[in-house]
């Protein structure tokens, strides 16, 4: 009995034209991550179980893919542990591997490992997959592809200023307009906790704000107050979710707001110098917005943080992300390295395109010319030619069999093919081919030379 | 205690140059597929744990790499199993997921579940990662990269004919020269086994004969004699082994010696069709050579096989093989669909060509050219001309310090960079840039449009 073929919860097979359009994407991303001077670098799909573990808190640590260890892999383990069914100390005795969770922590890993080759700052971007044993939903996938770009070994906010511009020009060339980035900086939300008294919770202050959207703000305070914020503390937060204005007002209102607290006003001086080396730059797609209650759940960012909202009317989680962390690659025993950087989500971007209809239409699968294959001895003079037109550029394929006439038809017309060539008797006699427009229909007897010129004009 | 980051045996971190390298050696092979009428997919990386297992016999089910099931996964668990600690029956109910191993099984498995989409014949190509808890050695790793190209749909042996040209093409873009291909057809094979009387061991025979090359004809007989195959017929392979002459004569000589053999004479009727179509085409790179050794371990082959020697002087295994199937569909329920195919081994063919030297100096990572920080004036100076660079398609980036001259010059040196700006005081006051010429010292005051004309010409 034969399997019915499926495969895993949440993965997907691509299909020629699918892969066609990831790679329009991922090649005009790459195309900017290196016009801005990244260089690539690329990472195993899977690393030790303790490089992954403890990095992504407990909920990282669950939906990390652990390997099975091969051969007798239970020859060591505790047989109390067996018997208790006790998965978690188990795990570690059964798997030495794990399958990536995302590509910054094995990106802190490759620069600690590699620190003496490497010459700092070291921009690098890496577009690679990852894997998280999460829920599937729309969106989200336990296998997709992250494209990052990040700089290691300089706190400069020129970097910041640059990462932005990197944004606009990847949405612009991709065509998607009207995007929002969202700006804010990690210190501002420090000064805010400070400031209402809650500097100890920063953590369980930052966790909760960061829920915002998803839940709204009535549930966000309600959490605070259940992680032992004060309920005062909680109140002053009014004004702050109800800030308006433009960028330079919302700046001017928290810098007021937040002038007791010093590391507040280094925040807002990163911003304002952000925004100042931007006032001649003409923004081609997206619009920048100071969102002062944008927290982003991980804890290692420390400055400026970001996250790409997709144009209004796409319903869409976030597109992109990224921040400044001062002290990544700590965990791997590389201190004071300061970093930034910012991460495309590929697969959000696919459906955004796919809704707006933004792939251009020469984004396809299939070849430019099929010859259409009338016999043995047909083909053998037709196999000439191939080689010719492949040689000039042209995609070119024999149907290989001499099958019915309307059946290579079909295959063309279902492959899109522009155009179909024709060579029976009377063209090898000529020592020509006949070209068919499969979109007007027009045919014309030419020579292979002027076929092979019109097709590469 | 921080932790010393490693990676796991057998996987590897791949460095901007080499990622640029490897970048180079994919869009060749991609460029070729493409100009030959194949379209990408792409797979998971996991599949179920049943759609490989018992695929690839008993040492390719333990080369597998096994995920863990998340969250309690013990829960259902025989605890006799565990008490017994036995793998074999523990590992299908705590793992359902599995790497894949190679391209071909999911691929199968993908013309099956994806058969009511897709346009038969199907020529797709496939360039991915492959995972086996093999013993790391040179050229052979736990990750890897395999490059495939297949044509389901089809039994005609034009297929074969393209395939030796897309080898040669591909190679010859690439630069090496001298590699052999080995062609045999498994029918021939099938044919010296009646010859011999040894038709009912056929597999046996077929394993045997395919490690010729690694422990040579006097291992070979004994292994075939320890499977029960007669001395006598051992004895007539003699002649088979020391077979020597061109392409043609070896074909004659084996034509008369399996004259009794239908299967065999028909393995030798689709060699003459190969080298008939062949015999005006000029090959570039390649040799074709007949192996009537030539076995391939795999079982699933059933007509031509392929295998592609690397240059002479090259300690290298096979850098690409291939060949046809008969029915590798079945096994997922779509009986009857012949195919065929050939895959590049991408991490061997970088090794050939780094030993070569077959890269070009154009392949390589870092910008076009370095702006200099001399402080946040000048640096806001140059914010607005590296757009413009950016524009023209020049990778560009801006030194993210105003740090010390030499620190920013030898960051430059070592990065390779081939131009630098320099724009200080005057060049400001004048609107204009200083160009240094890395190599040549030579610099030069310039506008910046005269710099982005000279670094596009």
């Amino acid at each position: 009995m034969a399997q019915k073929p499926s495969i895993p919860k949440g993965t997907r097979d691509f299909s020629p034209l699918e892969v066609q359009r990831r790679q329009y994407i991922m090649n005009i991303i790459r195309k900017h991550f290196e016009l801005f001077g990244f260089m690539p670098i690329e990472t195993p799909s899977f690393e030790n179980y303790g490089t992954l573990m403890g990095k992504y808190g407990d909920e990282g640590d669950r939906l990390i893919f652990k390997i099975l260890n091969s051969g007798e892999y239970l020859k060591k383990a505790d047989p109390k542990v067996l018997e208790d069914k006790n998965e978690q100390k188990l795990t570690p005795s059964i798997s030495e591997k794990a399958l990536k969770y995302d590509l910054t922590v094995p990106f802190a890993r490759y620069v600690v490992q590699h620190q003496n080759e490497i010459n700092f700052p070291f921009k690098r971007y890496q577009m690679q997959n990852v894997y998280r044993a999460d829920r599937p939903q729309k969106g989200r996938f336990r296998e997709f592809t992250q494209c990052d770009a990040d700089v290691v070994g300089s706190d400069s906010l020129l970097q910041e200023v640059e990462l932005i511009q990197l944004y606009d020009n990847v949405f612009n060339d991709l065509g998607i307009q009207g995007a929002t980035i969202k700006i804010n900086n990690r210190k501002i939300l420090a000064g805010i906790a400070q400031m209402i008294g809650a500097s100890d919770k920063l953590i369980d202050f930052t966790v909760a704000l960061d829920k915002l959207d998803k839940i709204g703000q009535e549930k966000v305070k309600q959490e605070m107050l259940e992680k032992g914020i004060s309920n005062d503390a909680v109140e002053a937060l009014t004004p702050i979710f109800s800030l308006s204005g433009s960028y330079d007002d919302k700046l001017a209102t928290m810098k007021e707001l937040l002038k007791d607290s010093a590391e507040g006003l280094k925040g807002i001086e990163e911003l304002e110098f952000i925004q100042n080396l931007l006032k001649d730059y003409n923004f081609k797609s997206v619009t920048l917005d100071l969102d002062i209650t944008l927290a982003r759940g991980l804890n290692y960012y420390t400055g400026c943080i970001f996250e790409v909202a997709a144009p209004q009317g796409v319903k869409m989680g976030s597109i992109a992300a990224g921040g400044r962390y001062d002290d990544l690659t700590g965990i791997f025993g590389l201190k004071d390295v300061s970093g930034v950087g910012i991460s495309f989500g590929l697969d959000r971007i696919y459906l955004v395109m796919e809704q707006l209809e933004l792939f251009p239409d020469t984004v396809r699968a299939g070849v430019d010319v099929l010859f259409i294959n009338f016999g043995e001895r047909e083909a053998a003079y037709c196999v000439g030619w191939l080689s010719r037109f492949r040689e000039s550029g042209i995609k070119t394929e024999l149907y290989p069999e001499s099958a019915k006439m309307k059946k290579q038809m079909t295959y063309a017309d279902r492959n899109e093919i522009p155009y179909v060539i024709l060579a029976g008797e009377n063209e090898i006699a000529d020592g020509k081919l006949n070209l068919k427009n499969m979109r007007t229909g027009e045919q014309q007897q030419l020579t292979p030379e002027d076929i092979i010129t019109k097709l590469t004009d």
